[in-house]
């Protein structure tokens, strides 16, 4: 089985969402939940960046964490000392390499890009700490100029490549040829897949450089990141459950609701509906084909086990689209013996309640013990 | 250029979403900003679930809007009846042809699947209508078993067959496999697609189905629908729009972002920050490095226009991973004639000002100004 690593950025490109600011408190709550689910790379920001980012990244080594703390730093001399002078495992470096980041972002040509890079690579190394080198922009750079760099980098010894789709522009299929190209090419290194959600296919994108020969994936927790995101934790978990289970054997998923409830209340929001495994909804079937079959075998609708992560289903019986079996199934766990006439009836007059508004939990149990009641009196009326 | 339809399930599959319950008026209004978007395909819910969903079927078919009302229909003689009863354009048949809803759900054997559906087809057909028959949980289903029945209900007439990932349990590949082995078989039908995110791919899921030769693709506003729901139309539009620009000649992207908030606002929640093109930060930039180059030229790191659909990007400010090119704009902006030296002192400033919390607009520019004045105070002290 070939490994794979996850790399969790929240703490780096999930603070460069603009929704997000994490006090130092809650930075060391974030890396230990990682730790506690069990991600082997943390990426924090380069330390040049503040004293107290510095600060924070000693903290972070000193948690003693599973998790490796790696950081995020640009191919300058002074960015990559401030680094080394921490105690973190390693240094992830980028430089844009399209047309586009050349041109509007640093602006240097490929050469200075290989000249600028090189020489920090070796001091890296020589400091005797992880090195990763990443080519900002990958999906939109010229194929000559991307391995061009990438010939440099790993003849200069980095141990990893990274690939980051920036602006969110790559398909599945051409993450997985880019991806299997460099592979190929260069079998002694390893390689960092990184996605951007602008157009919604981050997770499937992340997937398949798994696919094409990644051995690393970047996601944060809930997906955070600049503009609308990257791949969330939660959504590559719920692949590599369903299509690589032997990848999680060393997490603990019992953890994962904890940790994306936990930045989602950092974010002061709630997680979103459509995030896999952790939304509130996740697990929750509503209409009566659904409900039926579900209530019968909850493999029908559910591929994942919501049990394998601490969590519970749900069963929306309150609606205008409830069915008689869910309806059925609730009266009994209130102790209500129904036969299927009566059952039929209830759904009936519960399925016209909710015409009006669907009603909680709390609610139909109400409606029905009131109904049964009624019935009760109308039996005795008689 | 092969034309490609996209089908709204908003009223149906959405108001399955365990968070959702439109209001009559709300039913109404939606269909309005679907067909205003430009959106062919308006799917109902079954008018024989209630009177007030048949009554809302007829309102919205009264609307005479350019959007085709079809509703989604079990395999049922009374609720095939029910269904041309009422105006609509055509019917989606549906019948679960996998082990597990075979199993669980109707408990019926391929054969009974098959002349259960026949009959229908041919009714509806005769009766003038357009109709669907799709095969749920076609993701599951063995090969012969969904071929058998393909090869059924197309001879009976349908004018479209339908492969819904209805657990969402599919890969990119595995979609473009499947629906190619039948757009091949079934060259005078047409394919939708329908893909739930259980496993964070329902967007490029569906993009694949295309690619594979599907012309009827699902979505949803906001990607509602059971559990943690379907494609959404934002993302499918961000894909159409990068990939497919030719798609979209004939809707009016500018309306977007009302139906999205619209939809938003009937759920009592905010559009998830992760949706593409609508999301609150969709073109929000943050980190220095970003703000640096976008400023310079969006295409560094945007590859939507903001513009086409109606909307403006933002630059965040007020942050501690804040650079000095987004602060020197923002002065310039403010009317203040700063020097270099001066800006990198403004950055500082409010780098570290920020690193007790991120500040809004309205607080930089506060913050900016008092700076500035103080500066003036400073000089005059002198």
């Amino acid at each position: 089985m070939r490994r794979l690593t996850l790399l969790d950025s929240t703490l780096r490109e999930g603070e460069q969402f603009s929704g997000a600011f994490f006090t130092h408190e809650q930075r060391v709550n974030i890396a230990r939940l990682l730790d506690a689910v069990g991600v082997p790379y943390i990426e924090v920001p380069s330390p040049i960046s503040s004293p107290e980012t510095t600060q924070a990244i000693h903290e972070l080594c000193s948690l003693n964490l599973r998790s490796r703390i790696i950081a995020h730093v640009r191919c300058v001399e002074a960015d990559v000392q401030a680094a080394l002078d921490t105690p973190v495992h390693g240094v992830n470096l980028f430089y844009g390499t399209s047309n586009e980041l050349r041109s509007y972002s640093h602006g240097r040509p490929i050469e200075r890009i290989i000249t600028d890079s090189v020489p920090l690579i070796r001091k890296i190394r020589e400091a005797g700490r992880y090195v990763r080198f990443s080519a900002e922009d990958a999906f939109r750079s010229d194929i000559v100029d991307l391995l061009m760099v990438f010939d440099a980098v790993v003849e200069a010894g980095v141990q990893r490549i990274g690939l980051p789709d920036s602006v969110g522009i790559a398909t599945p299929r051409q993450v997985e040829r880019l991806i299997r190209i460099c592979a190929e090419r260069y079998p002694d290194v390893g390689i960092e897949f990184h996605a951007h959600n602008d157009t919604g296919c981050a997770i499937a994108n992340t997937i398949a450089a798994f696919e094409g020969g990644a051995d690393c994936l970047d996601v944060t927790v809930l997906g955070i990141g600049e503009r609308n995101g990257i791949a969330s934790l939660s959504g590559i978990i719920s692949q590599l459950y369903i299509h690589y289970p032997e990848q999680l054997n060393e997490y603990d998923l019992t953890r994962l609701m904890e940790l994306d409830q936990y930045v989602a209340s950092c974010l002061n929001t709630a997680i979103p509906f459509n995030m896999p495994i952790t939304s509130a909804y996740a697990f929750a079937h509503k209409a009566g084909v659904h409900t039926k079959a579900v209530l019968s075998n909850p493999r029908a609708y559910e591929i994942l086990d919501p049990g394998d992560f601490g969590l519970s289903r749900s069963i929306t019986v309150g609606s205008r689209i409830t069915g008689r079996y869910a309806v059925g199934h609730r009266a009994a766990s209130l102790g209500l013996e129904l036969n299927n006439d009566e059952v039929i009836r209830l759904t009936q007059a519960l399925k016209e309640r909710s015409e009006r508004g669907s009603l909680s939990q709390e609610e139909v149990d109400t409606f029905i013990l009131n109904w049964y009641q009624e019935k009760g009196n109308l039996i005795w009326e008689r």
